[in-house]
């Protein structure tokens, strides 16, 4: 029997996502992904739920990177310095070396319609924590649940940008671009 | 043989949206909706490619909606007031005498995973259509496709207020509150 070994979970995670590279997501087992790395099932399931959550661990992680720094900002930070408080956070998280699993991972996601919605719907769950953050903070409608999408639609081009092909800049480089975007937008200078 | 009738189509339609409402999306057929409107099939089909059509039919009207005022602004319009524009022609469209439909519609909608997706296809198409015009009027990326973004964002926002049970206000208020209370976010008065 395979005893807890480390870095047990970041094999299993890398065998897998060369197999659904390389395979198809659909077409790959968790019994291949397990045999591949050399593990058994069981141990499989010790790290991951099923294949899906390979794609879609950390969920809590990626909730609380934004929630972290919003809940830790002075009572009178305005709104918008909270998004961008939350974004540079990301930046954090989505460093250098997680680009190119952030590369495949999208391809994986791209080519499967179910974990595209699965996706969106990570994105529908960010809104409403970050909304309810705001509220909590006390800041009111529709202000709250709009500078909630905002962030959400600002993190989302910033990260599709983030992983396009040639792209050197960090993530929150290119978040800093896009909400100056966004500032310029809302009040051009005349 | 039923010849053309004006008013057939709205008939139809109301027909439809009935049976929804009442025997849910799924199990209403275009037999049921035919026969209960008292028309052939062949005329349902005349009207609308399939039953799905009663729902999203005038997509092109939509997207036309946003699209025209922003074609026709001014060249110096800046893309901030492109985007107010197109909101409030959106306003002309979603008048008072369309929220009872609006709100049927997105009960149906609500209840029916694959139309929510083709819901938020319908909003995807808008966001490219609004990106490729505003392109085309010389805004400079990221800065159109933040303001599609934006935009899109907006409208969702206000159309979902707008539907809101109880709610009495227009259209172009709703979106007018949600766009100074993007103004006040990015920009706040300290």
């Amino acid at each position: 029997m395979v005893r807890w070994q480390p870095g047990t979970r970041e094999r299993l995670q890398a065998t897998a996502m060369q197999l659904f590279t390389e395979h198809g997501y659909d077409a790959t087992t968790v019994v291949e992904i397990a045999r591949t790395a050399d593990v058994t099932e069981r141990t499989f399931f010790r790290h991951f739920a099923d294949k899906r959550e390979v794609l879609f661990a950390g969920q809590d992680d990626f909730l609380a990177m934004f929630a972290v720094p919003i809940e830790r900002a002075p009572a009178d930070t305005a709104p918008f310095d909270l998004v961008r408080l939350a974004l540079h956070a990301a930046g954090t998280y989505f460093d250098r070396d997680k680009r190119p699993f952030s590369r495949d991972r999208q391809a994986i996601i791209e080519a499967n319609p179910a974990l595209q919605e699965r996706e969106l719907g990570k994105l529908a769950t960010l809104k409403i924590h970050l909304g309810a953050l705001l509220r909590d903070r006390g800041v009111s409608e529709p202000a709250a649940t709009i500078a909630a999408e905002t962030a959400v639609t600002v993190f989302h081009l910033t990260f599709q940008q983030w992983i396009a092909p040639g792209e050197e800049r960090s993530f929150e480089e290119i978040a800093s671009e896009r909400l100056d975007a966004l500032a310029s937008l809302v009040h051009p200078v005349r």
